[in-house]
């Protein structure tokens, strides 16, 4: 922490800082200087709230200088963290590009067998689909339950690939661990504390979506979350915050790619799908993605859109879907990354 | 839903879309025009997905208009909500000004009736306190639980003020009904649908936060979520949104406060110690929230800051309390309302 | 300027940037820490960007702590300013509330003189009109120019008002000058530099609004750039910022006025015509703005808003506009302001 | 323009609103429908201000249509314009991918020749130079002016690369303009009416930048501005835009480079070094840039960044430069495109 005084501090205003710092137990350093005159703060063992020394008199500003997150953080783990997912030895994480792909939301056995199918033809590495959809409006299809999570069951015995299916909901997170190979928890939730907690006493991958409004701070502060509680295999997911702009359904933030890698040790892949919410928008930033550096993407394909009960406007066809995913490793061979 | 067509659209494009809606079983409204041809469509029972349209060939865009929430609509109430509180004949909407007041976190239980005293003895009509608490953080205080609750039902007894405090989680829910007078939802859980539903499903008043990011519209939505389930005790609160401006901790949002007004009947509260997070802005903001017409306050009031578990920093003393709500009282006079 | 290390940081890192600060000729501090070690920079005369040192090795961060505005600053002058304007002996700032009003863009010389007397008997000081507007659009009526200017001469003369109008081109600031009391710098040209320096150098009042996207501290900065040429007459204006929320056209930021008394000394109006851009809530955003403490408001009057050139959606009628005189009046004696 | 009614209009109500068209000269399309009743206009030479209709009583929600661009528009030209720029064959637009490169502000002739020659070698299109700098400071450098253009005669007549620079200021532009080979258009003059205005009756090319908080809309707008006045060799620039995000500088926005694509003609280029003000992400974005289909980049080299007298932190070194240009041209081979 830093404390910057007002120009026309006065003496004992400087002397009340110090006092409150030494009470605190930690360590003051005053820097007079010509411009202003600031007071460093060491020896403090957490992050501290800056406007307990911004009410005090004479104190024009204090700035932060720990990060509060710990586990999540380079400092505390350079290497970059790798996931094993599944039993057929996939990796998340390091040199390796990763396609998720499916529904928005598992409709049918039928469906989404034929889906699956299609996706891994195309080369993706986890099928993705929602049994418990969040939808803004009360009245809209909520997903199919638990028959929803059988049938993901279903699709992964026909093909192989490992699930990834969201977790919106304490009371059901024994029911979806047992179904699923990665929980995700959706941009909505980023701050379900309660939730989070849960999550990070269980032993399985988790893929926590940036909420639409989170500083790149706060949305570590979550995976410190579940981390603080024992589970380390958290992965980021990017999915477009939201800004002035109207003309995609959120501004997928693709910068904030390079500023993970350099905050965390953690993966980050990118949702392109809900980031833009507009088809023809799609592959053009998941290539992007890959260019910018992302450890993978996860993409809704629907072979049949006008009959999807969610968002089928923004879901590939699975022909578009394997000319991007060829696209992608092509791409890999230039800048370096395994797909 | 209307739907414009583009520039250079064929006679077939505009078949298809023709064809689409009949197939969903709506009626279509074709308006060719000098600029531009445009569809109407009526006869939707709910609001429609417009990118279900923007993907058909020869369509620019496709605009909504039915809004999507009903019960929460002045369309469907023009009348104000009142809503009754607690057993003093307390009620919140319409023409009373209602002042919530009191600690960010119950600490102890000497703090908090000491506190409740000082905010009853200055006009306040509801005591606020969190015994659960959302923190970004892992590590920072997370609330005194189930002891916390304990510790406000004897505050009430003590200054029969009715209890409003944080519900967070499903899994706490009956424990936190039993206790509170208000169930507030916080801004971070505006989306947790699985608990607002069980929050619906329950007979007590509920205060919901707007979301960081929320629009007006998915802050209605939310409201919907629970009306849609029984309870339709709703009443709303800002408390600042996320933009670029970054010297107050959020945007407090007072547009929010007429735009409401013409949308839905419910009433509409303001939070000025979270909308700004600074004390000295407190007051300032508190004063327009009346003066814009909002139906009362909620704001966090500790006699030693200093010693505060948390956010110290942006309560007000009960003395600067005490005057603001004489000045919110004498706005009223000049004003209209009742304090 | 604070710089932090790096957790890992190695010792040569540390001398490299003791090295670059002294060779810049500023003194460095190094405070070593148990969570982190930092560098202070004193001895700078201006502020530095923190990016020179970020980009050096083992550097994680740097915080600038200085401010770069100075004669804008109420570290400068702590006093408030008071701006005289016109010839009546109206001073802007203190404990004054002005209330600007009239048409959005002068549009005969019977409109401005009709709508200027209305104004004038509802207790507005000063009359504000457009000859010189800038559209989004260049199709859009661009004002009358010249013949404006001439126009609002007449209704001076006929009511004794001063005159606020915009200046949007070095081409004509001459002309406006001298047919202005006030020049008024719109939110679009908040950074046009050149501009600035040029109105700089005259000697009458300037009212710099905000722009859209503007933090406080860019909108003191162009403040800077006017007095640094000596003019020091400038008043500064709110007029709504760009945010995610689309209710209204903007979103009015009355949080940016007790920011603002408390960084400059400078006084601050409030646009509520501009700032939402919705007839229906200029009256309480007008009341909010004087219950917030802002030193004034401008606003948009026209009695045949049908007709208007411009924004006459956004235009109160001549009797709104007298009641909401009234009511501010009203409030300023129990908020302590003179109107 | 689509005109939605309240749910308890009024049949008067209705007939206003259909009269209030007929008036203005248009025509009324009355859609009764289950939800909600609508009028749509047609007939209206251009886009109409929707707030004109929103002040009618039983008016719910006026919604635009016709968008308020015209040459700009793919509507008006569904073919991509292509630019030449300068002497020697070099066309913007279309397949090709341009690189323009150089220092941030034009220092001496010896540094920026020396950089020119660097940036040509490694493959640059275009040499990018400030002689006249918008500074958000008046205290900061403020580029070299005539020297500075001169300077950059000098690097074209060495190197044979045509030169970007950029125009600040309509009594500068005679100057700039008889020394760049396609004039530059800063974010913070994109709504500069009047330069934009003197700067359309020019026959140069012209690089038009996002303005920080523009929609995508007021961006063509601007570009119509130009056009409007007869120059039709305008390009489009993204360079970040201001969100709530900080950690870096801005939010480059790559999702406007497809949605630009769809709504207009133009080329559109991309900024990373002031989109993100980062060097270590600059070449990542870079590269995103290109994936995601823009006609271009636009980069800050600089081989003694710390001796820059502006953003020499974000400025590339020459070898990180050219090993850039060579990823950019193998993903060219991928992605089909020519560099």
């Amino acid at each position: 922490m830093l404390i910057v005084m007002d120009a026309q501090f006065k003496d004992e205003d400087l002397k009340g800082v110090v006092k409150r710092i030494e009470e605190m137990g930690f360590e003051a350093h005053v820097m007079p200087g010509a411009q202003s005159t600031a007071v460093g703060i060491t020896g403090n063992p957490r992050s501290l709230d800056p406007r307990v020394f911004e009410v005090l008199p004479g104190v024009k500003q204090a700035i932060p200088v720990t990060k509060p997150y710990k586990q999540a953080s380079r400092d505390f783990r350079a290497q970059d963290t790798r996931i094993p997912v599944g039993k057929n030895g996939l990796v998340i994480g390091g040199d390796a590009f990763v396609v998720m792909a499916g529904p928005c939301a598992v409709e049918s056995e039928e469906q989404t067998v034929r889906i699956a199918k299609a996706v891994k033809a195309a080369g993706a590495h986890v099928l993705r689909g929602g049994a418990f959809k969040p939808r803004t409006s009360p009245y809209d299809f909520q997903g199919l339950g638990e028959d929803g999570l059988k049938i993901l069951d279903a699709a992964r015995a026909e093909t192989g690939l490992p699930i990834i299916t969201e977790i919106l909901d304490q009371r059901t997170l024994e029911l979806v661990y047992s179904h699923a190979d990665i929980l995700q928890v959706g941009a909505r939730n980023m701050q379900n504390f309660a939730l989070l907690k849960e999550i990070g006493r269980c032993d399985k991958p988790v893929m926590l979506k940036r909420g639409l409004s989170a500083t790149i701070d706060e949305w570590l502060m979550s995976a410190e979350y579940i981390m603080a509680e024992g589970n380390k295999k958290v992965m980021l997911c990017e999915r477009g915050i939201r800004t002035f702009s109207s003309h995609t359904r959120n501004t997928l933030d693709l910068n904030a790619v390079p500023v993970v890698h350099k905050l965390t040790h953690l993966p980050v892949l990118v949702d392109p799908s809900h980031g833009t919410g507009v088809r023809t928008m799609v592959a053009p930033m998941a290539r992007a993605a890959a260019a910018v550096g992302a450890h993978g993407v996860i993409i809704e394909v629907h072979d049949r859109p006008d009959e999807a009960l969610c968002d089928g406007p923004q879901a590939l066809p699975p022909d578009q879907f394997a000319k991007l995913v060829e696209q992608l490793r092509a791409m890999g061979g230039v800048l370096g990354y395994r797909l």
